[in-house]
Protein backbone atom coordinates (compact mmCIF):
# COMPACT_ATOMS: atom_id res chain seq x y z
CA UNK A 1 0.00 0.00 0.00
CA UNK A 2 1.70 3.31 -0.86
CA UNK A 3 0.02 6.96 -0.16
CA UNK A 4 1.19 9.10 -3.12
CA UNK A 5 0.87 12.69 -3.21
CA UNK A 6 -0.25 14.70 -6.68
CA UNK A 7 -0.02 18.55 -7.31
CA UNK A 8 -2.29 20.28 -9.46
CA UNK A 9 -1.30 23.52 -10.81
CA UNK A 10 -2.66 25.76 -13.24
CA UNK A 11 -0.34 26.17 -16.08
CA UNK A 12 1.50 29.11 -15.76
CA UNK A 13 -0.43 31.30 -18.68
CA UNK A 14 -3.97 30.73 -17.20
CA UNK A 15 -5.35 33.61 -14.96
CA UNK A 16 -5.95 32.46 -11.33
CA UNK A 17 -8.69 34.53 -10.23
CA UNK A 18 -8.71 32.36 -6.62
CA UNK A 19 -5.29 33.73 -5.91
CA UNK A 20 -5.84 37.26 -6.84
CA UNK A 21 -8.75 37.59 -4.62
CA UNK A 22 -6.34 36.20 -2.02
CA UNK A 23 -3.58 38.38 -3.12
CA UNK A 24 -6.15 41.41 -2.77
CA UNK A 25 -6.97 40.03 0.93
CA UNK A 26 -3.92 39.86 2.23
CA UNK A 27 -2.81 43.28 1.11
CA UNK A 28 -6.29 44.50 2.97
CA UNK A 29 -4.81 42.21 6.10
CA UNK A 30 -1.54 44.68 5.87
CA UNK A 31 0.34 41.88 4.59
CA UNK A 32 2.12 44.10 1.98
CA UNK A 33 5.06 41.42 1.13
CA UNK A 34 3.33 38.71 -0.29
CA UNK A 35 3.39 39.90 -4.47
CA UNK A 36 1.70 36.87 -5.82
CA UNK A 37 -0.78 34.09 -5.24
CA UNK A 38 -1.14 31.26 -6.87
CA UNK A 39 -4.15 28.16 -5.71
CA UNK A 40 -3.45 24.73 -6.53
CA UNK A 41 -4.78 21.17 -5.78
CA UNK A 42 -2.85 18.77 -3.29
CA UNK A 43 -3.99 15.36 -3.70
CA UNK A 44 -3.39 12.36 -1.37
CA UNK A 45 -4.39 8.62 -2.72
CA UNK A 46 -3.70 5.34 -1.21
CA UNK A 47 -3.03 3.36 -3.83
CA UNK A 48 -2.91 -0.78 -3.62
CA UNK A 49 0.23 -1.48 -5.73
CA UNK A 50 2.97 -4.18 -5.67
CA UNK A 51 5.39 -1.31 -6.02
CA UNK A 52 6.20 2.44 -6.00
CA UNK A 53 6.65 2.44 -9.64
CA UNK A 54 2.99 0.90 -10.33
CA UNK A 55 1.42 3.43 -7.50
CA UNK A 56 3.10 6.40 -9.30
CA UNK A 57 1.51 5.11 -12.26
CA UNK A 58 -1.77 4.39 -11.01
CA UNK A 59 -1.87 7.73 -9.38
CA UNK A 60 -0.73 9.86 -13.16
CA UNK A 61 -4.00 7.52 -14.61
CA UNK A 62 -6.26 8.97 -12.09
CA UNK A 63 -4.83 12.27 -13.05
CA UNK A 64 -4.60 11.93 -16.42
CA UNK A 65 -8.52 10.86 -16.63
CA UNK A 66 -10.06 12.44 -13.65
CA UNK A 67 -8.22 14.99 -11.49
CA UNK A 68 -6.36 17.85 -13.82
CA UNK A 69 -7.89 19.26 -16.68
CA UNK A 70 -5.52 18.81 -18.54
CA UNK A 71 -6.24 22.24 -20.87
CA UNK A 72 -5.38 24.37 -17.89
CA UNK A 73 -3.48 22.57 -15.54
CA UNK A 74 -0.09 20.64 -14.90
CA UNK A 75 0.17 17.92 -12.32
CA UNK A 76 2.77 16.17 -10.78
CA UNK A 77 3.14 13.31 -8.86
CA UNK A 78 5.61 14.61 -5.89
CA UNK A 79 6.01 11.80 -4.06
CA UNK A 80 5.00 7.77 -3.30
CA UNK A 81 5.66 6.54 0.38
CA UNK A 82 5.09 2.86 1.11
CA UNK A 83 2.44 2.43 4.10
CA UNK A 84 3.57 -0.31 6.62
CA UNK A 85 1.31 -3.04 6.02
CA UNK A 86 -0.68 -3.04 9.62
CA UNK B 1 12.07 37.95 -3.64
CA UNK B 2 11.12 34.26 -2.57
CA UNK B 3 8.72 31.97 -3.96
CA UNK B 4 6.84 30.26 -1.07
CA UNK B 5 5.06 26.50 -1.33
CA UNK B 6 1.72 25.55 1.72
CA UNK B 7 -0.10 22.81 1.79
CA UNK B 8 -3.35 23.09 3.51
CA UNK B 9 -4.69 20.02 4.18
CA UNK B 10 -8.00 19.06 6.15
CA UNK B 11 -6.84 17.23 9.93
CA UNK B 12 -7.25 13.76 9.76
CA UNK B 13 -10.19 13.66 11.71
CA UNK B 14 -12.14 15.43 9.66
CA UNK B 15 -14.04 13.59 6.95
CA UNK B 16 -13.24 14.51 3.14
CA UNK B 17 -16.57 14.41 0.80
CA UNK B 18 -14.71 15.54 -2.19
CA UNK B 19 -12.07 12.95 -1.40
CA UNK B 20 -15.21 10.32 -0.90
CA UNK B 21 -16.38 11.59 -4.34
CA UNK B 22 -13.51 11.29 -5.92
CA UNK B 23 -12.08 7.86 -4.77
CA UNK B 24 -15.92 6.54 -6.23
CA UNK B 25 -15.97 8.42 -9.70
CA UNK B 26 -12.39 6.39 -9.90
CA UNK B 27 -13.49 3.35 -8.79
CA UNK B 28 -16.41 3.94 -11.19
CA UNK B 29 -13.61 4.15 -13.94
CA UNK B 30 -12.09 0.97 -13.09
CA UNK B 31 -9.28 2.75 -11.27
CA UNK B 32 -9.99 0.20 -7.90
CA UNK B 33 -6.50 0.17 -6.74
CA UNK B 34 -7.18 3.46 -5.27
CA UNK B 35 -8.08 2.90 -1.51
CA UNK B 36 -8.52 6.20 -0.30
CA UNK B 37 -8.56 9.97 -1.48
CA UNK B 38 -8.01 13.11 0.30
CA UNK B 39 -7.77 16.93 -0.94
CA UNK B 40 -6.04 19.01 0.00
CA UNK B 41 -4.62 22.85 -1.36
CA UNK B 42 -1.24 24.22 -2.45
CA UNK B 43 -0.64 28.12 -1.95
CA UNK B 44 2.11 29.29 -4.00
CA UNK B 45 3.17 33.34 -2.76
CA UNK B 46 5.36 35.15 -3.87
CA UNK B 47 6.65 37.25 -0.98
CA UNK B 48 9.21 39.80 -1.28
CA UNK B 49 11.65 39.20 2.18
CA UNK B 50 15.17 40.01 3.46
CA UNK B 51 15.18 36.34 4.16
CA UNK B 52 14.55 33.17 4.09
CA UNK B 53 12.78 32.31 7.36
CA UNK B 54 11.52 35.74 7.12
CA UNK B 55 9.67 34.62 3.57
CA UNK B 56 8.87 31.35 5.43
CA UNK B 57 7.10 33.40 8.47
CA UNK B 58 5.46 35.59 6.40
CA UNK B 59 3.42 32.48 4.76
CA UNK B 60 2.64 31.18 8.06
CA UNK B 61 0.82 34.39 9.02
CA UNK B 62 -0.75 34.02 6.03
CA UNK B 63 -1.91 30.72 6.50
CA UNK B 64 -2.93 31.77 10.26
CA UNK B 65 -4.62 35.01 9.40
CA UNK B 66 -6.40 33.78 5.91
CA UNK B 67 -5.73 30.81 4.28
CA UNK B 68 -6.30 27.46 6.60
CA UNK B 69 -9.17 27.08 8.98
CA UNK B 70 -7.64 26.42 11.96
CA UNK B 71 -10.36 24.38 13.25
CA UNK B 72 -10.49 21.88 10.53
CA UNK B 73 -7.25 22.44 8.49
CA UNK B 74 -3.57 21.63 8.84
CA UNK B 75 -1.31 23.64 7.37
CA UNK B 76 2.94 23.50 6.76
CA UNK B 77 5.16 25.66 4.95
CA UNK B 78 6.69 23.37 2.30
CA UNK B 79 9.86 25.28 0.87
CA UNK B 80 10.96 28.64 0.54
CA UNK B 81 13.02 29.10 -2.82
CA UNK B 82 14.85 32.73 -3.55
CA UNK B 83 13.80 33.60 -6.99
CA UNK B 84 17.07 35.51 -9.02
CA UNK B 85 16.28 39.12 -9.16
CA UNK B 86 15.04 40.07 -12.53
Amino acid sequence: MYHVVCRITLRPSILDPQGKAIHHALHDLGQTAVQGVRVGKRIELTIDAESEEAAREAASRACETLLANAVMEDFEVESATELEAA
